[in-house]
């Protein structure tokens, strides 16, 4: 389950993240305008920026998998230098692929975890309520702030951009 | 699992509306402005208005856990005619009741139910991809919108106001 809440979905969400920016990147180029405009958009001035809430998006997805998975060492680095769309592309990917090394096995000891964040003075949580009370909250904030700044300044995206494909029954 | 994740989590996030609401109802006062303009606010012209967001996302706790516990006929209905605060909290409040409700034994079927909406046609899905594709990306789209839309009018609400109380081990 947390295999699938925080690995396979937040791969799904990252994917649906690139979608809005490839829409955004074909927003700019009708209106005419530098995707920067968007990149640096926020909906408050005390706000991140676009390219700020990707970051914290790909962020999210790779510490949340690591912490739960008892392996935060193994999490690539990022500096978060981007400033463009094609930056973004591809630390998205490279997020995705790491997820991509995950398996479920590696999650069997998740729910029992006691894990501490670098900020929290030493407080722990275990697995379980770090899952569901702080990584996939915090996933879904970023997601959706990126949407809403996009959607705020005219991209032509919708609720299935951000949901992406279910899984059906065949 | 399901328990935690679309009950306990869906109404603490509905707390975290609330608090938020509280907080817009300040900044209204403050302002003195009516709260209606708040309530009517939206951040695109096609999207859909703050009122309109509280309540999707009390829909989508309430017939979220009531589906995945196959007791979709035990939610209890709400017309969408608030238009005020109090309104809204009694919404919230009516939903947060109904899901305490619920016990963990309830989802013990859950992750294998198969669920088909009214809309999909006959389409299924598991429980668990419904519980992780659809209902909790749907309470947090919708939730973030809500403080999207507050934030950029300028409420002075922040990412604690949103994750709410954290469980954190003694």
């Amino acid at each position: 389950m947390f295999y699938d809440l925080t690995v396979v979905q937040a791969s799904k969400m990252l994917g649906s993240l690139k979608t809005m920016l490839e829409k955004a990147a074909l927003f700019a180029e009708a209106k005419k305008i530098n995707p920067e405009v968007l990149l640096t958009s926020r909906l408050a001035p005390d706000q991140f920026s676009l390219i700020r809430q990707v970051q914290i998006c790909c962020d999210t997805a790779k510490l949340g998998a690591a912490r739960l998975a008892g392996k935060a060492e193994s999490a690539p680095k990022h500096e978060d230098t981007e400033t463009t769309l094609e930056e973004l592309y591809a630390r998205i990917a490279s997020v995705q692929d790491y997820l991509a090394t995950y398996k479920e096995l590696d999650f069997a000891d998740t729910a029992a975890r006691e894990i501490s964040l670098p900020w929290l003075d030493g407080k722990k949580m275990l697995g379980s309520a770090f899952a569901i009370n702080f990584v996939v909250p915090n996933l879904y904030f970023h997601v959706t702030t990126a949407f809403s700044i996009l959607r705020h300044n005219g991209v032509d995206i919708g609720k299935l951009d951000y949901l992406g494909s279910i899984p059906f029954l065949d």
